[in-house]
């Protein structure tokens, strides 16, 4: 009986380690593809810079991974496997500071951070969405929505072939 | 007679290659200061992003080597000697290709590299700047203008006091 109720607790504990342990995959990974915030992406190498006005309302930066800035610097396409690039945004933030020394008002800046989408080259892993996957962001926590993350593929499908689906150029 | 026109000669050659060096100082250093182009800037970490409308009209990517990053995650102020910051800009440009698959004419993308700007800081060799040297780079080769180099102290220096003579602040 009382060995009985200790393996009843032991399994108790092991079902809560397990339920802990796919609580914290269910935060730090996307939905549908499983993409995770890599560790060090904030020391990448820039691709480029943009900024997007409308309902994003932002200024970002895309950093690649070794093998993805290798690939942009050769202009191989499509990217292999390996291959990882973050675009990192900020709300387009009017900087009344830096303006004070110029004639007119004229600059922008990074305010906050809005969200940081990761895109993973793996052309078995996601050959259901053309060899990539992808995830978004807030603050380190994948976002869990599901329709956002299918509308990724959607929209990067639209660019022509060549581009294997990725919008950003290589800034010189 | 012999050997003096040998040696004349070799006078000659040290000569031309003396004035071959200081040409390729003179395209390769900025004047009043001396600061060259690092070699790997293209690969140092993102502080931040910014953009400029006015005469500027870019887009631009602020990195720093890694004693500028270590000062600016520790908020470190005033900056350690060593640090450099590199500003890269870029003409600032609509993207139809993006707009394409958004809702209203928004995106704007990295045209054509307009000029780099590098900061390297040296408390004791720019002691006259406040410890900042100051170069521009259009392709690689330092611009030779005095008074555009006489103007990166004048405007830096109106900041407050605690930034250092640097405008940008790090990116989260």
């Amino acid at each position: 009986m009382m060995r009985g109720g200790l393996l009843a607790l032991a399994a108790l504990a092991l079902g809560a380690s397990t339920v802990a342990a796919a609580e914290r995959d269910r935060v730090e990974a996307s939905p549908v593809y499983g993409v995770t915030l890599p560790k060090d992406y904030r020391h990448w190498t820039l691709i480029s810079v943009a900024q997007e006005n409308g309902k994003n309302n932002d200024i970002r930066a895309i950093l690649g991974n070794d093998i993805a800035v290798k690939a942009y610097r050769k202009g191989k396409r499509p990217f292999p496997d390996g291959a990882v690039i973050v675009r990192l945004a900020w709300h387009y933030q009017s900087s009344p500071r830096n303006d004070a020394f110029f004639p007119s008002p004229q600059s922008f800046v990074a305010g906050e951070p809005t969200n940081v989408q990761v895109s993973v080259k793996d052309s078995k892993r996601f050959a259901a969405s053309g060899g990539w996957g992808y995830g978004q962001f807030e603050k380190g926590v994948a976002n869990q929505d599901v329709k956002l993350m299918q509308s990724c593929f959607t929209c990067h499908n639209k660019l022509e072939k060549s581009a294997d689906l990725v919008f950003t150029a290589w800034a010189p």
